[in-house]
C-alpha cells in the first residue's frame, strides 16, 4: 500500500504548500484592507461581504469537495484574517449552551471570543454597551416557539440585525432505561409534542402526551420517573442520563432553530438579503391586511409573519416581519416609506444577508 | 473608502479562486488515496498523517497568519476531504457537553458525525461495537483530576488510544449578584479550590471554603444561596443564572483538560509520539522505582505517572504511564519488552501523536 500512497501523498503535501503561500497572500491584503478600514474608521466584520465570498465560492465550487465544506473552510479563512485585524467578541446565551455557542462560530468561525452571558437581557446590554461587538440571540426556538424576550428588547434596542443563523434541532425519545416497557406518559413543551405528532401516532398511539414548561424539564423529570418518557435534545437526555429509545422522530426532519446576529452595524446589501421590521397598528387586528397593501404593491415578498401582544404601551398588537430583499434597494425602500406613513409605530430592525443554510 | 477597497478586495477574489481549485486538486487525489486504501482495508482516519500535516504547515508558516488559525483550516481541509471517503462517526460523552464536543472537532474537525453518549462505559460500548469509528473519553479534568472510570476501562477495552486532544479550561468566580456582598461561603470541587488557592488567599482570605462534588453542584448551590459563590466554569454559571464577580482565577492561566481518543485503529509513527501504559506490581509501592528501570536504561523519558488503586483483581495498584515516543522506536519497543517481562500486569494503551496543544 505504501508504494501506492506515497505519490498521492507527496501530490497533497504540494498542493498544501500552494493553499499555504496562498492563505499567508490573502493574510497581507486583508491587512492592508484593515488599514484602509482603520482610516475611516470602517467596520472590522462585514457580514455582506463574507455572505457574497460564501456563496460566490459555494457557486463556483467544481467538485468533489461538498460545497458546504468549502464554506466551513472559507469561513475560518475570513475569520483567521479578520482576527489580524481584530478579534472579534460575541456575546451569546450561555444555557443550553452548545446551540447559542455553536450559532456563533457558525456566523464568525472559531477565531473569536466567545463571551457567555446569562440572559438574553444581558446579552444585548454586553452589545449595547461596547464589551461584545456582536451579541447572538435566539429568535425562533423550535421546540418553545418565538422567543418572546428577544422580540421585546429589539422594539426598544438601538442595535442592528446584521445576520441570521440557522442551526438544525433534533427531537428524541428517551427514557431512563432507553426503553418504553413500563412508560405510561410521554412529556415534552407543547411545541415539541406538536412536532413529533405523526411519529407519535404512529408509534404511540395509547400513550398519554404531558405538556410541561420546556423539553429540558420534561428530560429531568424522565431521569427520575420510569414511568415517563421525554422528548427533547439528546444534549438534554445525557444531562439527565436517559436513555434513547428513538433518534430524530421529529415528523420535519429539517428542524431548526433561527438566531439573530445583534451589533451597531449598519450591513450593505450583499445580494441575497432580508429585512426584519415591527410595526403595530391600533386596536383592530383586521388592519393589517390594509396595512401591509404597499408590500404587494411594490412586489416586495413577505417570508415570515408573527403578531405578538403588546405587554405594554398604546397598541394591541406588534407584527413583526420579514420581507425578501434590503433596505437600500428601491422597491424596498419605497414599501418602508409607505408602511411607515400608515403604521402607527414602525421599526426597522435591520436588513441583513439571508442565512447560508 | 470603496475606491481603496475594490482593487484590495479583487486581489483577495482572485486568491479565493485558487484556493478553492487547489481545495478540490486536493479532494481528487485524496479521493485517489480513498481507493487506494479500499483496496487493503486501510483505515480512513490515519491520526499520525494528520498530525503531520498540521505541524508541517505550523513549521512552514511564513505567516502573517497565525500559525495556530492556519491549523485550524487544515483541519477544517482534511476534514472535508476525509468525508469524501467517509464520514467518521464519533462517539463522545454527552453532559455538560461542549468540552467534550468541542474536543470531537479539535481532533476531527467539522465534517464528522457526533454521537453523544450518556456515559463514558456507552462510548467504549458504542466504539467496540462499531456504532461509532472512534470515541472520545476525558482522561484527566482539571477540575476533578483523573478521571477514573476511564482509566477502569481502558484496562480491559481491547481498544487502542489513537490520540490526545487538549481543551483550556477556565476557572471563574461567580453568585447570584455578580458580587461578593454577603457572601460568606466559597464552594468549588476540592481540586478548583486547590487551582485557585494562591489568588482566593490574595483576594478572599477570610472566606469559608467548602468543597463540594463537583464545580457544577457548587454553581447549583450558589443558584439558590445568595450566601454562597462558586468556583466553575462559565458555562456552569451560565446553567444557573450567576453573575461573574472574577473570570479566570485558576493559578495556572494554562489549566487544561485531557480527552483521549480511541478507535480500532492501530497509529503509526508520526515523529513525536507519545505511548501509554498500564501495569502492576505485586503488593510492594516500593518496587515501582525499580520496575521502572528499563525506561531509564533505554534513555526513553516518562512524561506522566499516576497510580490508582486497583478495585478488583490480585494487584493493590495500577500505575499509569505515559512515555516519550512510539512503540515502534527500537529504544521504546526494547524498554516495552523489558517492563513487560517484570511487571505482573502489562497492557500498553497506545501510541500517538502528541497533541498539537
Amino acid at each position: 500500500m505504501t508504494d501506492k500512497l506515497k505519490p498521492l501523498r507527496e501530490q497533497i503535501d504540494a498542493i498544501d504548500a500552494q493553499i499555504l503561500a496562498l492563505l499567508n497572500q490573502r493574510a497581507k491584503v486583508a491587512q492592508e484592507v484593515g488599514h484602509v478600514k482603520a482610516e475611516t474608521n470602517a467596520p472590522v466584520f462585514r457580514p455582506e461581504r463574507e455572505a457574497q465570498v460564501l456563496r460566490g465560492v459555494a457557486d463556483r465550487n467544481p467538485g468533489p469537495m461538498v460545497a458546504g465544506d468549502v464554506q466551513t473552510i472559507f469561513r475560518e479563512i475570513m475569520s483567521a484574517c479578520r482576527a489580524l485585524e481584530k478579534r472579534v467578541t460575541v456575546a451569546y446565551l450561555g444555557p443550553v449552551g452548545t446551540f447559542s455557542e455553536q450559532a456563533v462560530y457558525q456566523q464568525f468561525g472559531s477565531a473569536v471570543e466567545g463571551l457567555p452571558c446569562a440572559s438574553i437581557d444581558e446579552v444585548f446590554r454586553a452589545t449595547e454597551a461596547g464589551t461584545a461587538d456582536f451579541g447572538v440571540v435566539p429568535v425562533e426556538n423550535s421546540s418553545e416557539g418565538a422567543i418572546n424576550r428577544t422580540l421585546d428588547l429589539m422594539l426598544q434596542t438601538t442595535l442592528l440585525i446584521s445576520g441570521e443563523v440557522a442551526i438544525p434541532v433534533h427531537h428524541s425519545l428517551m427514557s431512563k432505561t432507553g426503553g418504553m416497557d413500563g412508560v405510561r406518559v410521554i412529556c415534552a413543551h407543547s411545541q415539541a409534542l406538536a412536532q413529533c405528532q405523526v411519529w407519535l401516532n404512529q408509534n404511540y398511539p395509547n400513550l398519554e402526551r404531558r405538556a410541561v414548561a420546556s423539553n429540558a424539564e420534561a428530560a429531568r423529570m424522565a431521569g427520575e420517573d420510569p414511568a415517563m418518557a421525554a422528548i427533547a435534545s439528546e444534549i438534554a437526555g445525557t444531562q439527565y442520563k436517559l436513555g434513547v429509545v428513538k433518534p430524530h422522530i421529529q415528523d420535519d426532519p429539517h428542524n431548526r432553530t433561527r438566531f439573530a446576529v445583534i451589533g451597531h452595524l449598519q450591513t450593505l446589501p450583499s445580494g441575497k438579503d432580508q429585512t426584519s421590521i415591527v410595526l403595530a397598528v391600533p386596536n383592530k387586528a383586521g388592519a393589517v391586511y390594509q396595512l401591509l397593501a404597499p408590500l404587494a404593491k411594490h412586489n416586495v415578498s413577505m417570508t415570515r409573519f408573527e403578531s405578538r401582544p403588546a405587554r405594554m404601551g398604546t397598541w394591541e398588537y406588534y407584527f413583526y416581519v420579514d420581507v425578501e430583499g434590503h433596505v437600500h434597494e428601491p422597491a424596498v425602500a419605497k414599501a418602508m416609506a409607505e408602511l411607515k406613513d400608515q403604521a402607527a409605530f414602525f421599526k426597522v430592525l435591520g436588513s441583513y444577508p439571508l442565512s447560508l443554510t
